[in-house]
């Protein structure tokens, strides 16, 4: 008899209620309050012990690297992972991370409630998904993933308060040289997928007025730091056709990389591109001065990865066009380059099944933020399943999702956990030499 | 007989001469250091104590807001005044200010050698004209033209390393409720014009190849913050078409007053105008956020009052426009005021047959930059001589004048001066009911 079908109908209620009450003790009147390593974050770990060992009555185990994992064993060791975060940048939304968290105690007291589940059941809270105090996000994920070189990306870290990073990882029992270790863990699960549910951080499923979406995948990303060089003179005693304005060729740029953006994007969600220019700095920043010298950061971002170079080509025609029109020099440095990481085929399908079952369609959506299911891709079949925000921003107290929809996303996530864990049984009863079954249908999408 | 005939030609010995004994002493390998109210500044009015008692055996008075003063008696009490500044930004030039008063000193000299002239000659040493310390410039002037409210505008100034301007006042003997009793003084001397010979600090005369200028008068000056609101949201999950970005509203609108500056100006110098942007700042200035906000800085100068205005009108509505189009709002701070100080009709036709003489022919342009000049011109009839700055820019070290060029300016400065002692003399002695014939000619431009 398949455990699918003695498991109660999947609920929001008490996903909800732990999100209020997770709320009611790491908050304040600015929002969350649950920066990474800091004392509220703890708070929100003990809340999380707690919880999980009141609704299912099992230990959490913290990695070499600070993740915090919850183990539901199941008739056979392969297993899925169901994975987000419960830090938060400073005055964050209430939802941001910890949706996922808490979706996830449910997901496996769901599957607790019937017996010992067909394949285990995992749950991760990934430690320092924000980077909000020392500047470097997915920091858990990435140790996980055996992406992160801490020596290299991490020692070097200090805060605002002066604090260093590895410091304040011995503050909670981490040892910086040790992180690595996180990955033996990670491989010694041995999971066969990886589910997330997020809050979107944008207004796109709004727009769309669908409560929930599937995520196709996260984007990849061109982030750069692009210099322009004039000549700083008089404002009152310089003619303007004299002139070598840096800000005003920053300004041409930054105007022909938001046409850029429109012109590479195509008209569904999962053909959408974006570039930003959110930090601009001029020198010598006088009322009285030409601008001699102007920094502006770029951000592309694109699910197709020929799509993000072409983009990136097209960039620096428009830098060097602007830089000649206003007799400047132009300089690029690279910031960050992550490649697209598209999800895996066959979840897709399920996740598409689940929202649909619970909103009536399925849009599909690729998420422009990274999240921590973007260092899992590359090593197992990955999907994540978006809450529609409303409004459309992130890190903020405002950030929230409606209620109904938040049910609706809270049970479609749940109802993808329970297929998922159909599919990595069949998966296992079809064909025991081909554990990774789903992981070769995703090579061929 | 007319003392003008019996003068020594004009020489450019001295001045030059000066200009380096001054620069030795008050320069560092990065440039002049005479900042006002400091020791550097202390040293180059020592210096200039000094030279006025070797060269013209007079005495140094300093007045209740600390302009220097020196007076060569005339046979009439009406009289002339010769003024700039010694005071400099940190790593300025050795010409900005110091040419004025050094050449100044020659003039002096220059008719003292020949006897007692016909008027009286009066050179002043302006204080803080450049307000690098405390940020508020012509203070000297503005306190003699009866401008300043000291306890509003400089009370509670205080430098970066957080000394009052009060304190810094008072130790170079001024007492900030007293600094308004120099108008007094200046009114007591009853002087019927004022001359000054100061470098272009653009690049207007290097571009006409001519070696010196007239000036027609100080451009008015509009200067406003700028501040456009939008949303800040997540770079990556907002597609472009829904974002509210005050930066990109914030450049569009520095391009478009780009176009008002080109579009308002003439095709002479005297009609060009000038629009710049030197402030920006953008919130919340995050490589992954589009800008929720931004401030730019719009400073706009025009030589007619009336074009000013228009100018100020078009820039209103580009910012309209521009806030319009990226759903953004937008609101206006003034930073300052100024009209336009045309100077004096008969003294610009003596200025122009001076340097016509010395150069061949007499370029005209207003001046974009303030000069203590501007607090002068509503006093009494004004006008200003420019020496070519090659390259054409400004408050460096790399300011300059070539030799041949300044050897000119300064010469056909010293004509200047003998031209007016011979009009205020000829005014005298044609009419002692009318001794301001000068300032009523004025009122007809």
């Amino acid at each position: 008899m398949p455990p699918v079908k003695r498991l109660s109908p999947p609920s929001s209620k008490r996903v909800i209620d732990g999100l209020r009450s997770l709320a009611a003790r790491t908050s304040n009147e600015r929002g969350a309050q649950r920066v990474a390593w800091g004392p509220v974050w703890r708070e929100a770990r003990a809340w999380f012990t707690e919880r999980v060992r009141d609704e299912l009555g099992l230990p959490v185990q913290t990695d070499a690297a600070g993740n915090a994992w919850v183990t539901l064993p199941g008739a056979s060791k392969d297993g899925i992972i169901i994975g987000s975060h419960l830090d938060s940048v400073p005055n964050g939304g209430w939802l941001d991370g910890a949706l996922g968290v808490v979706a996830g105690i449910e997901a496996l007291r769901r599957h607790a409630a019937v017996g010992t589940p067909p394949v285990t059941l995992h749950l991760v809270d990934w430690a320092d998904e924000e980077g909000a105090r020392f500047g470097r996000s997915l920091t858990g994920s990435a140790a996980s993933a055996g992406t992160l070189d801490a020596e290299r990306e991490l020692a070097h870290l200090v805060d605002r308060g002066g604090v260093r990073l590895p410091d304040a990882l011995r503050e909670n029992g981490i040892e910086l040289p040790r992180m690595a270790e996180a990955h033996a863990y990670l491989k010694g699960l041995g999971a066969k997928a990886y589910l997330e549910l997020h809050i979107e951080q944008g207004p796109v499923l709004e727009k769309l007025k669908r409560p929930a979406g599937v995520v196709l995948g996260t984007m990849g990303v061109e982030r750069h730091t692009v210099r322009f060089r004039g000549q700083a003179v008089h404002a009152g005693a310089t003619p303007i056709p004299l002139r070598q304005d840096a800000f005003l060729a920053a300004a041409e740029f930054a105007l022909a990389c938001r046409d850029i953006g429109l012109s590479f994007s195509g008209r569904t969600p999962r053909t959408r591109v974006v570039a930003t220019c959110g930090v601009v700095k001029v020198e010598p920043g006088f009322v009285t001065a030409v601008p001699g010298a102007t920094e502006i950061s770029l951000d592309l971002r694109a699910l197709d990865a020929k799509v993000l170079a072409r983009m990136q080509a097209a960039a620096e025609r428009a830098a060097r066009a602007a830089a000649k029109k206003n007799r400047c020099t132009v300089n690029w440095s690279p910031l960050l380059s992550i490649p697209p990481r598209p999800f895996d085929g066959t979840l897709l399908e399920l996740c598409a099944k689940a929202v649909r079952e619970y909103t009536g369609s399925a849009p599909e959506l690729p998420s422009g933020p990274l999240h921590d299911a973007a260092e899992m891709a590359p090593l197992m079949p990955t999907v994540m399943l978006f809450a529609q925000s409303s409004p459309g921003i992130s890190h903020t107290r405002l950030e929230d999702t409606p209620r109904p929809h938040l049910d609706k996303s809270i049970r479609a996530f749940l109802r993808l956990v329970e297929s998922t864990v159909a599919h990595v049984e069949a998966g296992r009863a079809g064909d025991d030499a081909r554990p990774r079954a789903v992981a070769k249908k995703r090579s061929g999408r």
